[in-house]
């Protein structure tokens, strides 16, 4: 079904896409428009009809979009029934975060196992998997081939684990350091959380908005 | 300097542009073609200038950017300079990483407060913080006018959260939920850093680069 190649920015809709259809699936729906999906996403409706054309035709004139195919096409196309593979090396606050309240299922991943260097840390439970020390992770990456790490360690040893992975056959490292991965990682898929460049987009936004006045000046003028 | 309407992708590249800068300058670099840059960027040297024009005139043909200058601009324009701040709304293990490990001051914000409505959280002491029984948050929220909430609170109450927030002045929420903030929230800026979706993208490329096969099958057929 698929049409050539598609952008980045599409790609990063696809996520949002599969929630509202969710969402609209539980509330009893079974087909939706592209104005009304337009309007919940913050689309026009001719950007969502170009967004989901580079899949296929699901649009019928006068019917809309039925919700069930739409929803499962995108779930193809993200690889949800793939059932990936992933271990959490690293399991600080982020990584214990990630494997405590996460729902990897939601994303069709599987979590398998969990590595931490700290003995403190190591032999914590978290449903049914025990962080394991570090030390066998060589073993782990070699005999179960996991897909993806994440990569959840301090930011000294960022490049160096993230090179060990890609030596033991990782595919993809979903990045939670807030380091550039700039060695071997860049032969694999390296999905980046940098929690710094987000908040720096939300801080233009901000002040695009505001016109450079913070909140307490804005109060103060008002006074 | 400004120059119109700047995209969203400009925008989220510019934190990269800034970490790029840093880098070369503690290198020692004082000034840097397009063609370096776009290397150490993965993108090319006509993207990099058509960005960088965004925002004025800094190359100059054969000579290239003044990093300093160039950074000054670009921190400029994520506000870097604002001092805005920032509380945080829920420490549990997100808000707990983020009080203890990340860096606001590189985005020029400064954390004042921290909220949490659980007795054993309450009092938790993070460098000069100390964490604040939620019932205190109105009264910080109305006298000194943070710009910026962290919200970091169970998906149950994101919502809820989010509207009480917006209504006692809030201008912008980093929202790291997982939740879509559908209600007052729409009104301020809100900046996403949903996990979900950003596994879900990984988990595409991978994919697309696999040709559909994980990592075990990949290992099975060498065999």
């Amino acid at each position: 079904m698929r049409k050539g190649k598609i952008s980045d920015n599409v790609i990063r809709r696809l996520p949002r896409y599969l929630r509202k259809l969710d969402e609209m699936s539980a509330d009893g729906y079974t087909r939706i428009s592209s104005k009304v999906l337009g309007d919940a996403m913050g689309l026009t409706p001719s950007q969502i009809r170009q967004d989901l054309s580079c899949f296929g035709d699901f649009g019928q004139q006068g019917y809309g979009y039925n919700i069930a195919s739409l929803r499962g096409e995108i779930a193809n196309i993200l690889a949800i029934n793939r059932r990936l593979t992933a271990v959490l090396v690293g399991v600080g606050n982020i990584g214990q975060a990630l494997a405590e309240h996460f729902s990897f299922a939601l994303s069709g991943i599987q979590l398998i196992d969990a590595f931490d260097i700290r003995p403190e840390v190591v032999g914590t439970q978290f449903g049914n998997l025990t962080v394991k020390n570090a030390d066998a992770l060589e073993q782990v990456l070699d005999e179960r081939h996991p897909d993806i790490a994440i990569l959840c360690v301090s930011q000294e040893s960022a490049n160096e684990t993230a090179d060990f992975l890609v030596d033991h056959g990782i595919l993809g490292i979903w990045n939670f350091t807030n380091v550039e991965l700039t060695q071997k990682a860049k032969n694999v898929i390296v999905e980046n959380l940098h929690f710094t460049d987000s908040l720096l987009v939300l801080s233009y936004y901000l002040s695009e908005k505001q016109k450079g006045k913070t909140a307490a000046e804005r109060s103060q003028n008002q006074q």
